[in-house]
């Protein structure tokens, strides 16, 4: 972990840097995968899963029969656990809905919002290794609170043809719809397009690798929304000269086990927290079963002393962390100054691994500088807001003339006599 | 206008079909103006503006003193309109503020969200014959209201190297920070790369021709953020029995009149109607000046007789209308069915045109069936929200075991870690 003490502003950018992203070259393979599954189909989506998954499928959705048989095979305490998280889960993106609040901006004339669901969402999970269920929670729950009539889930099988029974259940469990045997390209292309057996979507959602990541950027360009755009994952930790070293390299581990490409950053006024963390970072490392892939992210990452408090709150908007822990006993002196970050953990007890899994926000977040523009996953995220209006004959009277005004100077006559014949009326 | 009696569900889509959209052949264009902007900044964007607007421009910036000029030419009329307008638009969007509310998921996690700006914000205004102020309003309001610091206008020049007064007068009226005279493509890459004049942004707003629609994709892939995808306007007006033809025609109208490519579409249970919109069409059309644009527009667009209010709600979410005009006595046989549609004007006296100007409803709204998953422009649209959560050691105790057990099964210790490291720290 390279060190930096009290860094020159202008140098900030240049510490900070994440690892440079690669250029998608994969569009000519994405376009060919997407135009096969148009024209054909649910054969061209076994022929795919046969060549990448090496899967021979005679059908690609999942059975209830599957499901029912899959469910005993996960333990009574990790079933207990999922429904913890997806409780606390639920309760904190029901507790996002609005209500309908309506205002009069003059007399006689009233405006709200309501939020409305997206109807069709698709929900995409990886396979490899580990089955990462928690992502279904934290896209399946807000999809059924905001009232989606079908959440689709693909996720790719495994060499047997099975998937992983964690994700069975938790796929159940939040309501799921379907859930296809389908992963890569080919599961964005399927529900993009529809197939004979897939449906098509409106929205598309979750995690992937790079061809996963190139196929929804083109699934945009085939008028869907996608939930945000991927970067890897990274930590900010903000610690004082009273933190626990080992949690703080616990948390600047839990992101760094996630990839090479994870980026974990230590900002903190204590050169003697700087120089505990290094050591303790070896002790953590050592016993760390993804220990060489955490070497790799912990390579590219910094541990930057810096006395202001002032100047850590600028680089902590400057930087956007995806998650940003405060690892402080006064986090007052930081919260008020936060603009940029994508969800942020107060206090020397509340681990990301909490937002990860169970405290009941979403972990799916905007990575790589995204946090400027962009929220996380949340209930908006599967809903949009429909404005309205309503306007009395003392309404359109009180901003009639203003509209007939300003149509006329923006050439717009037509707009104009919407307004005219509706106050002659009025005067009959 | 093609006429239709109660077509069958299948022919809806094809009947509906929105005029085609070009294929984005401009890719290469838009690719070498960017890289030519960034890397020649200012030089570059005036050759293009000579190029393209036909003015060699010594300062891109307009100055306070041509502001200042500017004020006295817009009649105080149009200002009053324009400051009604503001009033209205700032109320609306005010009111879409967020309260923080902290939910405790359970007893000592404590979890919220809390709304802050992006920061830096560019809103293109297009120009031609024109001045589209209204749009000023639309964007620059909420993007004050969220706290934006930067607020970028980029609107093209006249001949003579001037900016309409209108548009001077807007664009100080709802506190837009800078404004230079930049048209096109290179006001987009200015705007996303910065250069020694014009400061970069985070995400971009405003309509525009196909280079600029063209333009903002591609800055898209420079990592910033845009509004919403661009379509042709549209409307669908659906009345019944008892609506006046001539509110109808005149709503139609001010959809059609936008452009050759509008589309719009009467749904109506009466026939009697459909037969008195022709006529006052006609009537209506003759005097409009826009009229050649408007009959093209009209010559796409659909008057289709539907008996059934559940028929005409499944048409409506399939089409999913940018604008919806419930010219109808009854509006509440609608209200809750609908899911899908940008902005809905409820009874006979709310013409669209009300929510274009001046009723406080944002007239940036989805368009080509982008209503399915897309709001308007509203206040969410410059702000993102960050969640928080702070957890005490009752709450570390609560979530902590079902953390551990989900992060073991998702093969992520080191996220497990975090959690056991603090867990044991509490039992010492």
């Amino acid at each position: 972990m390279k060190t930096y003490n009290n860094p020159a502003k202008n140098t900030w950018a240049a510490i900070t840097q994440r690892p440079a992203k690669e250029a998608n070259t994969l569009g000519a393979t994405v376009k060919a995968v997407f135009e096969d599954i148009k024209e054909n189909g649910d054969q061209a989506l076994k022929n795919y899963t046969e060549k990448f998954d090496g899967v021979i499928l005679s059908d690609l959705k999942v059975s209830q029969q599957e499901i029912d048989n899959a469910i005993p095979l996960v333990s009574q305490e990790l079933k207990d656990a999922i429904v913890l998280a997806k409780n606390n889960v639920e309760k904190f993106h029901a507790f996002q809905k609005i209500e309908k609040k309506v205002i009069s901006t003059v007399n006689g004339v009233d405006c709200w919002q309501e939020m409305k669901p997206i109807e069709k969402v698709g929900l995409y999970i990886p396979g490899g290794s580990a089955p990462l269920f928690s992502t279904i929670l934290m896209l399946g729950v807000p999809a059924k609170i905001a009232g989606a009539t079908k959440i689709v889930l693909c996720t790719p099988p495994s060499k047997d043809g099975t998937i992983n029974p964690a994700i069975l259940f938790a796929a159940q469990l939040v309501g799921v719809t379907e859930i296809y045997k389908l992963g890569g390209i080919q599961a964005i292309a399927a529900m993009t397009y529809g197939t004979e057996s897939v449906p098509s979507v409106y929205k598309i959602f979750g995690p992937g690798n790079q061809f996963v990541t190139a196929a929804k950027q083109y699934a945009l360009t085939q008028g869907l929304a996608i939930d945000m755009p991927a970067g890897p994952s990274e930590v900010m930790v903000v610690a004082d000269k009273d933190a626990d070293a080992s949690f703080v390299v616990a948390d600047l581990l839990s992101q760094a086990e996630h990839g090479a490409d994870s980026q974990v950053i230590l900002v903190t006024e204590s050169q003697k927290l700087i120089d505990e963390v290094q050591i303790e970072l070896e002790k953590q490392l050592a016993e760390l079963p993804r220990q060489e892939v955490a070497r790799l992210a912990i390579e590219n990452s910094s541990a930057i002393l810096i006395d202001s408090i002032d100047a850590q709150n600028e680089l902590i908007n400057e930087y956007a962390p995806e998650h940003l822990i405060l690892n402080v006993l006064n986090e007052d002196v930081y919260l008020d100054k936060i603009v940029n970050a994508g969800s942020v953990f107060i206090g020397p007890l509340t681990p990301e691994s909490a937002g990860d899994y169970a405290s009941g926000t979403n972990h799916t977040l905007p990575t790589n500088g995204y946090a400027r523009m962009y929220s996380g996953v949340n209930l908006d995220a599967f809903t949009k807001k429909i404005t309205y209006q309503k306007i009395t004959a003392e309404g359109i009277q009180n901003i009639g003339p203003a509209i007939e005004l300003m149509a006329a100077a923006e050439g717009l006559d037509a707009h104009k006599n919407a307004v005219t014949l509706r106050l002659n009326s009025l005067k009959k």
